[in-house]
């Protein structure tokens, strides 16, 4: 009985799709990864076009029980803000599509569930990235870890799962969709996990 | 031989939509305008869903010939700009799913194209669009005005149709999709009508 969770870093340039199996005894397993990018010079419509197009092939080859999506920040860099919202507004609205619940996390979020670290650096995430998904090497494309990460910090912080929908649309880290039957089930598997380990 | 042209301002509170037909002498007819609302207490993926449903209930009613969008810069009030941003994203991207073309437009070249002034305010705007559509009163809600004026501004301003689909993509306007047939037919007409007016 795994949960099995979408991850994806948004971006125009390189859009970051991670898919992993979390057991309820937080065991992570690698399902797929990689990076959809397009380039610069394309028309905008075309680029989005690139990304909606990815985004719903990931979610009908995976069928992933909930996606995790990095929550974007009005950040200094306002050139590439702008496209990152434009691909997270894509993303987010084809798993509302779907009746897939949508949960988003912050890049310190991740950072934290992952290494322990809100602070950690790109090369520490990706290291404990390999561990977790007990990988011989680093997951490739290399800027793919973040999709990886984003996915395994919502499997492992139970945002949307272990809370009713309806706490969690008040709470920072989901959208309130409430749980799928798979969701559920996991959340009652974990819970009887967590009660194993006292 | 009309131009059909849906204007979208996009939001996640209010949403604008605006059709006009164009003839190739510019005279301007409505044909429907509306908005759409979301809640700030709904879950993100909620709003977006309810925007995405309704640009595909549009773009199928209406079969626009074009997208015009307003373009979206990163203004001073961050916290609504990145869910315009998201809205927008997936406003183009269900455009170019069904290839429409989309062409986008900044908020000065659509005061300055409707009413002559870069600068002109909400009422000014409003007043020009309803004389230009030939309406007996204001369009309602009030807040769609903008969506109605942005259609208006694309087909005045000929962007991604008097010019080839190459040049406009390196242009401001347009995001270089190609003519439609009825884009091209339309232009051609318009070529005439400049012609036969000098």
């Amino acid at each position: 009985m795994a949960l099995r969770v979408l991850g994806i870093d948004p971006g125009l340039t390189r859009c970051g799709f991670g898919v992993v199996d979390v057991e309820a005894n937080r065991r992570a397993s690698l399902v797929d990864v990689g990076v959809v990018g397009t380039h610069s010079e394309e028309p905008l419509d075309q680029r989005l076009l690139a990304i909606s197009l990815a985004v719903d092939e990931w979610l009908d080859r995976h069928r992933p029980d909930v996606l995790a999506v990095e929550r974007v920040f009005s950040q200094l860099n306002v050139s590439t803000v702008m496209g990152t919202a434009q691909a997270s507004g894509i993303v987010i609205a084809a798993a509302a599509r779907r009746g897939i619940p949508v949960a988003l996390h912050t890049p310190t979020e991740v950072k934290a569930a992952v290494t322990g670290n809100g602070q950690a650096d790109k090369t520490a995430v990706t290291k404990m990235v390999t561990r977790i998904l007990r990988l011989q090497a680093p997951p490739r494309p290399a800027d793919a870890a973040d999709a990886l990460a984003l996915a395994i910090t919502h499997a492992w912080r139970g945002n949307g799962l272990a809370v009713p929908a309806a706490a969690s649309a008040a709470g920072p880290g989901g959208t309130g969709s409430g749980l799928t039957p798979a969701q559920r089930a996991w959340a009652e598997a974990e819970a009887r996990a967590k009660r194993g380990r006292r």
